[in-house]
């Protein structure tokens, strides 16, 4: 193991990301929001990972509209590439602001180690996509500018850019979602994701099979989670992101390993399942510290302090 | 709910903190990463969070002997005393380096809304105390210096400064972590804790009867986690610090729903249990959001990004 | 001289910069971009310094144009109150987004330690003052009901909102920016600024006559700034601004150094004044540390590394 | 002129370095501490900068003892980097603790854009060479490991760790000096930087003959500044550091302009020399925006906030 992993090779994790798109078969990604989260996804055996930006706001204590700023997000982002060998997909929002600060950072997560980053047709500050009903989209020319922006100042040829539409989340037709990704498609972008709040699958099918597959299609499948892989992969989905699993489960656990603990006065024999001690040293390589120590360490090194 | 609680009244936190440790019965604290474990933990009923820098580190995907910065230390703690209206006591390690830069790294801890921090006399950079058995210890002397360096540099009266002891962690007699403690509370700490990592508290309790309460004692039962509370009270002590169950928690759920998401590609009816969407924005407080809206918000407000 | 200076008694510089803005007298407030330039300013016998968005912007290398975050702004405010211990009034630009990152964003400069800030009623992301002709403004009711929002959200009574229209900037009559003014008053500012960047002070001497004092008056005289402080004083100005002197009279030392420096390939006897190694050594407070050394400190002490 | 430049061509800015140390010739290198100081001095015609730790800390407004962390400087150096095309140095003092830290610390300074690092064989916390006279060396075994473990761990090849022995600062022999240099370069450092505060630059001279151009050698002329160029170039030296000028020569300019300023309560024809505004514009690439404004942005795009 070694000690930081992606932000080493960002070109071949770019790489990655791009072979994972075109590669003609369904792929996941699931959600991490930082480094052990990663880690653990990984090992899971996900070729993908999704940082999320309403799990990183959730994390971090605060609300998907945009209350952590855009170097917040390039922090918690270089801390989940650092964890992996895999490539990181990040949760650009709308870009926060215009063509301008978009392109910084885009560039700045790209430097971070991501391998691609998702940019949303919505207004800045963002409300989460599940949240209320006021989603007033961008100006499709405005947006298709900002990915062309994105796309001229990238640092690294395979650098992924994702442009999603709310299109279907704001309430408009079909048909102005495949405006929009056609437009975005021209604009340079690399992949369209096309999000949806409904129950069921039929407008995302719909889309898909109207694509064509004139880019790879990414989608998020969260309110119409009971549709069955098969069909993603009958219409040629490239990737489905579990948008937000890990910090749903940590939460969850975290209450109840709370709860039992606070109500017992005691950690002996929880219910709640616990990573043990050494598994924890294991995710995290401590092993690859014990060794480095063997060979650059000495006992003298460890020093007043 | 309010914005950001306990920076606001970071005063009263390290009140808070002090009544609790001089309150005459066995409290308990709970390790909270983030602002979600943060709130999580303070909503079952804890009142005290202990922010420890082995999980601050495994989160972050780095291993536990000062792989983050102090300045990381300090974000992270902003983050989490931000989410809570309980007070937070910080792992400060050894410090980070000399006199000079721990006074100014508690200070900033304290900025940044902790209600006290913990300092340890082993020797930068540490080891993680579970791990090896190269524990040399800091001369008592310096350390001590350490210690009123940092509390005449403390910004409020309030704040506490807890000096921990790893005398037997390191293999030295009771005797030496007496006069260790001793020479701690004669240089200006607020509350003394004492660690062990023996599968028994037998240590831990001879301490605590020896100790008489000259300073609140403060322990971590981590390996001898089988001694019931009761035992903890008997001898007066104050602050029981349940050093990283949250972390361990979150680790093996998102384990578990990595896997089972993987092999069943599918989210719909997992095993793992998840925390609904709405508990997550009741937790972070998104009505707060949705009523300063109503308040100070407009629809034209949204705007092109 | 203390380690870290207005941070911990951010109430009192609140206090002092209120005492400024009510004085009755013209006080002069100098442009500071780090710690450095701020312990000059202040020791040079400001009373009040000004963290402008431009200079900070500058000395990172970037325009001003929101392409600093706004937690990199909160960051730079920092290392500038932590320096001195006169007062810091931050050019908060719109409040980088709407009311809900504004009132994030104003709480945490408070909570770094400045005195007050700056919101001025143009569009996210903006457009330095002196740059081009396209300054739309917010509208009336949206910018007020931010001044609202983030009054409700700080944390110590003392913190000042200066509320800054830029009607003149954008073009518009003495009377939209008298009506802006006292719509910002009327929703909480503690104080008003008047922009302009006309080469004469008319329009500001109009403004300070016409407000009559409702709330203390703050100018930046820049581009008309042949104007003696006397005609500011006649009319009841609380603040004036020099808003980006330090900034550029560092740029022109750096530039005129390097160039001889480069010229000579020597440092001997050089054409352009520099501080004195033991000036610096004054400035940032050594002795403070030697000091500090010598209570604290011992020779064991400095560690192997 | 691009947005950031040498982050994205990381990679050729290392190589650049390495050029300029085996060019054969005596290049310089002028301190730079900030975006706008490194512009400049590219601009001036030096083709490396160096990022002093003594000038980072002074203009934060901190003394020269690592009371910045070492993600502070990795910050700081990132802006540096951004803000020019060719190669930064980066002082690193200690590598801010043991081996495991050091190379964390290198590694990510290399990803933020410093095409090397200069590592001295001192102690953490270090103390500024030119203040007091304990200067402790680290021992030679540990040091060398730790060059070694920052090498195994480099993203690129081209990135240069240079090895700077403080044995002269420390008052020991030349021999002593050359024998540290020695072990240094068989540990893998990529040039050997030796350092001293003696008014006479004959050690410095002894030094380069005895070393025989074994590796690249790097000097800092700050004390022995009236030695001409001509005496380095004849005894092979690769790159000469003039290690903090930029940063006085703006302490002194503020420091006028700052006195002038409050003494004449105004700011027209001042003495001190300021950079236009124009002049500011044009050093950080105003023009670059405003073309992009031309194909990416249009009127609606400037939102209300």
């Amino acid at each position: 193991m070694t000690l930081q992993r992606s932000s080493a090779n960002g070109a071949s994790m770019t790489g990655a990301l791009r072979r994972i798109l075109h590669s003609g078969e369904l792929h996941f990604a699931l959600e991490a929001h930082d480094g052990m989260s990663a880690r653990i996804v990984e090992r899971a055996g996900f070729g993908c990972l999704w940082a999320s930006g309403f799990a990183l706001s959730t994390v971090s204590g605060v609300r998907d509209a945009n209350e952590l700023s855009w170097t917040d997000i390039v922090r918690m982002t270089e801390a989940i590439a650092d964890a992996v060998a895999v490539p990181v997909l990040v949760d650009g929002d709308t870009g926060h602001g215009d063509f301008n600060i978009a392109r910084r950072f885009v560039r700045k997560l790209e430097l971070a180690g991501a391998a691609g980053v998702c940019l949303e047709d919505k207004l800045f500050p963002k409300t989460n996509s599940f949240v209320g009903d006021d989603h007033a989209l961008a100006d499709v020319e405005e947006f298709s500018a900002k990915i062309r922006a994105c796309k001229a100042n990238q640092a690294t040829p395979g650098f992924c850019i994702v442009a999603r539409t709310e299109a279907l989340i704001a309430g408009l037709p079909l048909e102005e979602a495949l405006a929009r990704a056609e437009a975005y498609r021209a604009a340079g972008a690399d992949a369209v994701m096309v999000h949806s709040r409904a129950p069921v699958a039929d407008d995302i099918l719909c889309f898909a099979r109207e694509w064509q597959q004139r880019l790879p299609l990414v989608i998020s499948p969260t309110t119409y989670c009971d549709t069955p892989a098969e069909a993603f992969r009958s219409v040629g989905i490239s990737l489905a992101i579990w948008g937000n699993h890990a910090m749903r489960a940590a939460a969850a656990a975290i209450d109840r390993v709370a709860r039992e603990i606070h109500r017992r006065e005691s950690v002996n024999d929880l219910d709640t399942p616990l990573a043990r001690l050494d598994e924890v040293f294991d995710l995290i390589g401590y092993d690859e510290l014990e060794d480095a120590r063997a060979s650059y360490g000495r006992p003298a090194e460890v020093a007043p302090s």
